[in-house]
């Protein structure tokens, strides 16, 4: 019978290409995923690989709520497949764990109503950004954060960061120059908090645009670094052009933390 | 003027052969920093490894306060060099932090006596070894953590532990069978503690022989999942033989945490 299932899952995408399958690479999670569910549905051979042909209707096609760029890390990336299986979740979860990569785990199975599409139904995000700023080097977590030489005044960001909440136009923060959809997402909320050397921002909306949680983050560390005025964002919004905001800061200090429903 | 300098180094022992430098090879820690010193005081060029003749006398001799195994990681290892530098202790440590791999960090340079030695005055170490056993697995601190797939019962382990503290010939637990010296050391705490998913044992002694620890650990865990009986452990100590005592616990899963002077 086939059914609909919700899937629930962390990674450290410091090796991937990022979420999205491509072709002729097995270095995104997406494609590890789904080679793993359609060998665990009988839909491909235990060695093989699953083709990806963008001409043909895949064997089999999981849905994720979103795509981390090349070098992101998610603590809960939701993702739903249609399989024909006569495994339980349970055991499904356990497959899924012991044959894929060991940066890649799944935590929660569940079989959803045939109708929830994890993209189009997801409500919010939460995203996380984390600078180290401490003299000595994170050996531990080195491959989770993003390592800076100075002390960013925090004040300053969290003021900058006010001016980013609510509902614009933000193509100033989009990191395709070829959008042609809406660029306009909510931002409800940037919280910056800092705990000895780390300094977190995380930030929360309904959507975001390629790169934009990047853009911010590298936005609001200059005005930290007194490299621009936390005045300058509205103008940066209304430039609606990406060369007016900050740099992209870069991906392994980012985190997909929790989709809403 | 050459001076007597103390490190304390955190890395992650990962991808290394070990603490101790080994000819043809530059994958150790100690020949890590021992080249990344060389190059600081002259000794060699920019692009030089420090060559390691054990016919001659090393051109620098980093002293380290024990050998940790490979893979095998530390928060705060000690080691001591003599070096003549017009640097700072605050400089050395900025130039040791740029040209080290970002998997070995230093966190304090200081002058010591010109008596202190970091392996002959050191009076304690405090070793963590961790389990887990969660069903979902560790993505982001796989590296550091030895994962196992059934819950062990931590009073069966306490109980273990409680017969192994103490003075005694540890050479059931020594993984060197060629062990020419005492094998007799002081184990005076090893607490096990749980936090979630997470099995801590932390063990304290006035010095460790060779995978000591790690089968102390793999002891533990058989007897936590009814492999063995706590009762066993004094015959283990008193057969002075390593086949009598358990398996000899993965080296991810240990850190050398601290060193006592």
């Amino acid at each position: 019978m086939i059914r609909n299932y919700k899937f629930t899952v962390s990674y450290d995408g410091s090796r991937y290409l990022g979420w999205e399958h491509q072709k002729q690479t097995d270095r995104t999670i997406q494609g590890k995923i789904e080679t793993v569910l359609a060998r665990m549905a009988g839909l491909i051979g235990p060695d093989e690989l699953l083709p990806v042909d963008p001409a043909k209707e895949p064997l089999l096609k999981l849905i994720g709520a979103g795509r981390t760029d090349a070098g992101v890390h998610a603590e809960a990336m939701v993702c739903n497949a249609f399989l024909d299986t006569v495994l339980s979740e349970d055991e499904i979860l356990d497959y899924m764990n012991r044959y894929l990569p060991d940066d890649i785990a799944v935590s929660d199975v569940r079989i959803a109503s045939e109708r929830f599409h994890s993209r189009y139904q997801a409500v919010g995000k939460t995203y996380r950004y984390t600078f180290y700023c401490g003299r000595i080097k994170p050996v531990f977590d080195r491959k989770y954060v993003t390592v800076i030489d100075r002390e960013p005044d925090l004040a300053r960001m969290k003021a900058a960061a006010a001016l980013l909440i609510g509902t614009h136009d933000f193509k100033s923060f989009c990191g395709n120059p070829k959008m042609k959809k809406s660029t306009v997402r909510t931002v409800d909320s940037i919280e910056i908090r800092r705990s000895g050397s780390y300094i977190r921002i995380f930030v929360h909306g309904d959507g975001f645009l390629q790169h934009m949680v990047r853009i911010i983050a590298g936005t609001l560390l200059e005005v930290g670094l007194g490299k621009r005025e936390s005045e300058e964002i509205p103008a940066i919004l209304e430039a609606m052009d990406r060369t007016s905001a900050g740099y992209t800061a870069p991906p392994e200090g980012l985190c997909l933390v929790k989709i809403d429903y």
